[in-house]
């Protein structure tokens, strides 16, 4: 199999790729965009996404793509864990530091850490965290906040580890392709959905379409159409399969309501 | 009245806060959050902040501000629309162009224009639309894309107009002080809430509170806890004033079966 993720090597993005697909061949794209290109051209077999942090929410620019730019379904998902750790070239110590890259979600994550233990280090962003320890091996006095990986790949030190502010730090990934799973009896849904009116209730009645049948709904989210301000489309995640007897009646009720019903896939939930 | 709002001066924030208050004293801050801190602070009368974008949605940022960081109140909106210009030193025409500054999601707004314009120039992330433009007239060769007023401050001059790729591009913003407005008759209500557990129907329930009782929920988005990964902060836009009889008992009956209810606040809606 070859499985194509946002690169470069040594992001999150490879770890879950790689944790997906042990020893498999694996493919970096500049861009999301490009991860599900490269499926539908049949350059991978799969693309890894990420879709949602448990800190910083979704991610915007995935759902889009499942929205909009691809017909590929989504047929796994897998929660990777989020460790920040500090690099610098080697024989660099910390209070050698007076310069800090990462990418700016990762600079935010560690902001306690950096005030106690770098309080006078310039904070710089880069394009990903990989980039930044590159960036960090050619600046005198820089260090990196980034994976072990990347420190591995670019030979650097770890000055330290786990230097994250929340514990609770972990990414969501969907793996997307070409085929549909069969029913694991655990399964999720993922759904999006477009009213033709806003007419109170609407919104309502869909979910009414789960819940009256018990089915639960595990996230609740909404983008913009881009065609009018002040509409949306709803994305719902629900606990089942497709091809389950109860699911596929909700979704025949949901078709009944909405002008825009697409299935991004079902797969087996993440343990 | 002294406004605060993300600077620095000739981005979109400062338009916002010149429609909003003209004439009167502007404050530009670093962040969001600075500016609702320069609010509560009493170094401002009211913040201006971007909350939702027709094309990328909402701003994650304000709304985490809003559940977790401030007790300020909601009490005004406006939507400014999003004109992109492409700008460079005096002089400079659109065939010297080698490099392009601008923020990512500006950049993003009008690739269109550049793949036909200037395919063979080089795109750079800048903090900010203003800041691009300052980039581009101290380096040979660059242009930004950015406000009328960003060439304005910056004595650079405008060489394409209005070259966003696509015409419905508009950001909300909110106003946050410490009053609340009387109903006007025409209002929304802003509020997030989060249930104890997620068992399936506890947000069929909530909507039906609204639903049942005639108002129109307008806008419906979730945001991570942070505290566990799968659970959600949820917020809602309404129709209507908490002062209204029929959102007050709507808002009643939503507390009975939260764990957390807090209103953002009730506000004339923008025409």
């Amino acid at each position: 199999m070859k499985i194509a993720y946002l690169g470069p090597p040594g992001t999150f993005g490879e770890e879950a790729a790689r944790r997906f697909a042990p020893g498999d061949e694996l493919i970096p794209c500049s861009t999301h965009s490009a991860v599900a290109r490269a499926v539908e051209l049949g350059q991978a077999d799969a693309g890894v996404m990420a879709i949602e942090n448990s800190l910083n929410g979704s991610v915007a620019e995935t759902l889009d793509i499942l929205i909009h730019e691809t017909v590929l379904k989504i047929h796994g998902e897998l929660v990777v864990p989020v460790a920040h750790n500090l690099i610098a070239a080697p024989g660099m110590t910390i209070s050698d530091i007076n310069l800090v890259y990462s990418h700016t979600q990762a600079l935010g994550q560690c902001s306690a850490f950096l005030e106690t233990s770098c309080p006078n280090a310039q904070r710089v962003a880069a394009l990903s965290t990989a980039q930044a320890v590159e960036l960090a091996v050619a600046h005198q006095g820089a260090a990196a906040i980034a994976t072990l990986r990347a420190a591995e790949i670019f030979g650097a030190d770890v000055l330290a580890r786990g230097i994250q502010d929340q514990d609770n730090n972990a990414t969501r990934f969907v793996v997307i392709g070409t085929h549909q799973p069969e029913p694991s009896g655990r399964d999720r849904t993922s759904i999006a959905f477009e009213f033709s009116g806003d007419r109170a209730g609407l919104l309502t009645s869909a979910l009414n379409e789960f819940s009256s049948r018990g089915i639960n709904c595990t996230k609740m989210e909404s983008r913009p159409t881009r065609a009018t301000f002040g509409e949306y489309i709803f994305l719902i995640d629900f606990e089942g399969h497709v091809l389950d007897r109860e699911c596929a009646k909700a979704l025949e009720g949901l078709t009944s309501m909405t002008s825009m019903l697409k299935v991004f896939g079902s797969y087996p939930q993440a343990k």
